[in-house]
């Protein structure tokens, strides 16, 4: 397949654009570490506070981080197969699940241990839609797409809606990881926060990269430029998105 | 211009999702000044707690009922010549932004008269980072869309930017918004807020409905179905658009 100098341009503005966000979330995950290692005493699984501070660092590596680079495959691995991308797309999708899961149950956990309420936050009320949802997105991915359980129209119909509730999901995981910075913030240094102590900065500048990670993802998916081109060769080996492609829809993952 | 049954019924959902959008937003509107005026004692404009209260009720209404419904009447009046409601477009917004700043002055001014820090905490951050956006994207806008300034091609650059930006900046002022909440919460009931207090259910439930908000409108306003049909003889109206529409982008507001 031909390709013109405008499309090489294209993609070397998109491969640095790539770059750019996984410096961010990286950038975010290792601040998450920092923040729960340095400031509260690190990580354990045993019922403390330590085992509190697993649920920031695997929601930021799971909800946000990889929920974000498993939308992402579909626009960064351009010559592979479909087929492959998708698998791709589904098992990064899962890890990123189980990662969330782990976080949530740790939060719970350390609350009981520690007698504290649940679910009476903003925080929580948005978390947990985020994560019901998260898995219904998948589970309903898995049926439609990965299994051949649904007819080609229902398909089509059901691909826009998957991919707007993808971008929907990843920026309300954003929102919701803003929101527990800031309940964290409150519960940790409320009496200091206001004399901007390095632990309060720090906070600030995590989300302040989150929402930098979630804007900078949904301009590369949304941004026409770098849809999947449409390949013949690549529609034989694609067979349940085979309908989807032909009428070159703009929901097209 | 001939209009098949589909076409009838996708307004019809459409009507109904607009109907729904705005029970959401107005509802939002109302609760937000019933927290403020129930629980926090109303509003004034001397300095005073009453004063801040009034920063809670313009950020709903400006920065995300009004920001929203502005970039709604695009999809909404589909009869009308685009140069109409364009002008409409930026008046709302022009609304939408004047409110929002009295909204911010009500905050500095109550905090300057109690003798309050400002600008530490990522509710403040965050809130300021979406402000100077909006700032910004609506000088952007007058300047590229109503005022002949910009060329043709300058024109068609820009806007799938501008539409992207303004769904950005209404993600981020309904995210800034929850913060908003979390942050007056944990100054106001953090002490009973676990136990369930009305005003702590009263305020998450305006937080999931901005959320719902927001959500709404992003989906009638990405959706394919509810793009603004190309009229031939409205392109002789909307002189500024004509280079845009031509081309039937799927950026096309």
């Amino acid at each position: 397949m031909q390709v013109s100098s405008a499309q090489y341009s294209d993609r070397a503005v998109f491969a640095w654009l790539v770059a750019g966000s996984q410096v961010l979330g990286v950038t975010a995950v290792v601040l998450t570490g920092v923040w729960m290692g340095h400031y509260h005493g690190g990580f354990a699984w045993d019922g403390t506070q330590q085992e509190f501070n697993l649920h920031p660092l695997c929601m930021v590596l799971g909800l946000v981080f990889l929920q974000g680079d498993a939308i992402l495959v579909y626009r960064v691995f351009h010559n592979e197969p479909k087929k492959n991308v998708k698998m791709l797309h589904g098992m990064i999708h899962l890890l990123a699940l189980i990662i969330s899961i782990v976080g949530m149950v740790a939060v719970f956990d350390s609350h009981r241990a520690a007698n504290y309420a649940d679910m009476y936050s903003l925080h929580s009320w948005c978390g947990l839609i985020t994560i019901v949802l998260f898995c219904l997105q998948w589970v309903m991915g898995l049926l439609f797409f990965l299994f051949p359980v649904a007819s080609s129209w229902l398909r089509a119909t059901y691909l826009p809606i998957h991919v707007f509730c993808g971008l929907v999901l990843l920026a309300l995981s954003v929102g919701s990881s803003l929101l527990g910075i800031t309940e964290k913030l409150f519960f940790s240094i409320m009496s200091s926060y206001s004399r901007f102590p390095p632990e309060g900065v720090l906070a600030n500048v995590l989300g302040v990269l989150l929402v930098c990670f979630g804007v900078l993802l949904c301009y590369m998916i949304t941004n026409e430029q770098y849809r999947r081109p449409r390949n013949p060769e690549e529609e034989s080996l694609a067979v349940h998105f085979k309908t989807l492609t032909e009428g070159g829809s703009p929901t097209e993952p």
